[in-house]
């Protein structure tokens, strides 16, 4: 195994310079304004990872393209080590409200952030100065007239952040050029400033809007009131009966096939000293959820069922007396390994089917639904990966699990048959998403640092 | 007694004319825009009633006017008799929407309605058509060159359709003028054609907007979902509890003060022929309600209590996973003799803040209320009008109650001590409220010739 690269001053200045560069274009995918800038996002990274002599194609589909690079076998020490696939996405949210933004969203500043310097911009943490991460790392071995310890596969997806339309198709059409041995995703946060974390287990996902419907149109409240079904009144009952008075999700079934959190996992857990009080003082709330469940359990391990919204019958200002013809709710499962999305859908529709109704309908449309995500985390990969963040942090990385989903993780495990490490350098304090966006110089280093070695402890690794 | 009055071919025929040309008046109460032909409706009235040789007011209060008239000692057979208060109302709703509407909403025309040829406009039934049949059974008198038989009070209200807003308080600084010994309202509907109809019970209204609030920001349901509190979630829980499996309300107390339905009311309402299942089918809906109780009982005489609207969260199309911060509803209960709106709403509090909301918090505001009315049926004044439909239709009216509030009534009853008397010319058919309002030229002359005998009905009833 070759020495640990250096990174130099002057080679962290240029990196940051490259990312400042990227960062001022405004690849903003969910507005079609911003056409011109995503295509200009994907083209600045290739021509980056050419510099780097990497092949590299902008591969297009019916939305935005996605940037494609491989090593070739002669550029790699060990052509036969396992390949790893790099995914990372180059589009970014939209800025809004601009006036809330202390510099210019698409005119990148360093000034001082939540932990030390950083770099401000839309996209800074997510994700471009993750993907930067990686791209630097990889620059790294190319300016050090190295070759790379093992081959390795980049995807930059144009589209994650308006909902990745098109990227299932395009893996589908694309399976052979990605074909891998594990993929990688730097898109989540560290546990802590300075201690990186790899999160091995999402929550999948089922989400419903139900509509009930009653009357052929919106009745007097006082003439009908009393005999006959409102449909406002049977949903919320309906509803209301989802969970029982421990906190429960009353479905028959619904728990079946939840993995219990091993004793392990508890142990380790225990030792992330999380502030549930904190956590959700942060946000206004206490600790509220399925009786004999601690705060992460309830966010990592157990499934949760939300109300997402709710409409019907008179919404504004003020009193109308009326009976609605209907009333809706958007519901929402959030399913943690093992659980079966198409299962769940099943077992809510019977559920919802055998509740009475007083004569009222149901519709019920079904909003798509996501896998959710486990990766042993005593696997080869995640072992590598822990020794990379060892070598270059030197701590070992929090291993966390993650409440909410990450759909392409999923798709890369059925599409392709890949396990995903899931990286990250970013921090609750970056404002992705929001305003003032930013991340530290302190982490963009540690990322690229920490992902040179990762390309190293991957290539090293046995297949089985 | 004097001797019946007769309505003349001619004389309909001019009563008609003048309605018409009342109905041309566009008295829009809600719409400013309609404000100058308001202030002419009302000065119509008082011109029509100057003309039957009454001693007339158009009184401002701070929105629209009162017409109020008065008979002088000298115009009535017999001044000691009981005075009867008539309240109507002069303006109507607005005509949207316009493109429904076969002929113009304020260019009467005669056509066959659904009862025979009718008056089609705006108003036509409710209330002017009404109220003419009143102010034309004064001028028969006035006419026919008689005395009135005993004394009278006539207040038409122009703000009927907006809320009344200053009703009451108008009222109330001229409670002297206002003096009487019971109220007549013609603005509800006979029980079928022919058929007229005196309401005897309505019932009152509590009504409450509710927001549930949570966290202090919309939070991502990946992140947060199943460790606090969800307002959507905790909102249909509670009001889901609202009811138990027999439709029967669960708010302890809520039914200690509703009056039992009589065994000879039970009997009469027996006689009334009413079909349950054609009622609902009617609008698509079936028979559910309180346990043990049939549709008449349910809408009359029982405490109903509906879901009138939800609010909060996304509720767009699509999905979107969001833990809102609040969410809101609106409940309403229909309350029946002799059930207090204040104790109602006091035990809806209770009983809301006495459910587990994990740590959200109530936020209540409170739409006004009105108490129910039931006047007894045995009454003399009940029995003086029932003798009046007698004689002019050749039977005894149906004796019904109504589901929805007459905040008038209560106020009248409150204010003025008065009981009301509510005696109907309407039908269902009318469309009131809607494009195509008519008026049958049939229940007009009805009207007219049952309400003269109503003078002369209430003029004969002893004081007690």
């Amino acid at each position: 195994m070759p020495e640990r690269l250096a990174l130099t001053d002057q080679q962290f200045e240029s990196a940051t310079e490259r990312l400042m560069q990227w960062l001022a274009i405004a690849s903003v995918s969910t507005d079609p304004a911003y056409a011109a800038s995503v295509q200009q996002g994907a083209q600045w990274a290739a021509s980056h990872l050419r510099d780097s002599g990497l092949e590299v194609e902008i591969s297009p589909t019916p939305g935005h393209p996605v940037v494609l690079a491989r090593t070739l076998d002669h550029q790699v020490e060990n052509p036969q080590a396992p390949r790893l696939l790099f995914y990372g996405h180059y589009d970014v949210q939209p800025p809004d409200p601009l006036d809330k933004w202390t510099s210019e969203p698409f005119k990148p500043e360093i000034r001082e952030g939540a932990d030390g310097p950083a770099i401000f911009a839309r996209g800074a943490c997510d994700d471009k100065g993750q993907v930067a991460g990686f791209l630097e790392a990889v620059r790294l071995y190319h300016q050090a007239g190295q070759l790379w310890p093992g081959p390795f596969t980049i995807m930059l997806e144009g589209e994650e952040e308006c909902g990745s339309e098109h990227l299932a198709d395009w893996m589908q059409t694309h399976r052979e050029a990605l074909a891998a041995d594990v993929a990688l995703i730097c898109d989540t946060s560290m546990w802590a400033p300075g201690w990186p974390a790899i999160t091995y287990g999402l929550r999948g996902l089922v989400y419903f809007d139900l509509k009930l419907h009653g009357p052929s149109r919106d009745l007097h409240s006082g003439v009908y009131g009393g005999s006959l079904a409102n449909p406002a009144t049977l949903l919320v009952r309906v509803l209301g009966r989802l969970f029982d008075d421990q906190q429960r999700i009353t479905i028959p079934g619904i728990y079946d096939d939840v993995l219990p959190v091993e004793r392990s996992e508890q142990e380790a857990w225990g030792k992330l000293n999380f502030d549930d009080e904190a956590f959700l003082k942060n946000v206004g709330a206490q600790p509220f959820g399925e009786a004999g469940y601690s705060t992460l359990e309830r966010r990592w391990a157990r499934p949760s069922c939300d109300v997402n919204g709710l409409y019907g019958g008179y919404m504004g200002e003020g009193a109308k007396t009326v009976i609605p013809s209907f009333a809706g709710a958007k519901v929402s499962f959030r399913i943690p390994p093992a659980m079966d999305p198409g299962q769940v859908a099943r077992q809510f529709r019977q559920w919802l089917e055998s509740q009475e109704v007083g004569g009222c309908r149901w519709e019920l449309t079904h909003h798509g639904e996501a896998w959710p995500v486990k990766v042993p985390t005593d696997s080869k990969w995640v072992q590598a990966v822990s020794r990379a963040v060892q070598t270059s942090s030197g701590q070992a990385p929090a291993l966390v699990r993650e409440g909410a989903t990450i759909p392409v993780v999923a798709e890369l495990k059925t599409l392709l048959g890949l396990d995903t490490i899931l990286l990250g350098f970013g921090l609750d304090s970056d404002r992705i998403h929001s305003p003032n966006e930013h991340f530290s110089l302190e982490r963009f280093r540690c990322a690229i640092t920490t992902l040179a070695e990762v390309l190293k402890e991957v290539a090293a690794v046995q297949h089985s």
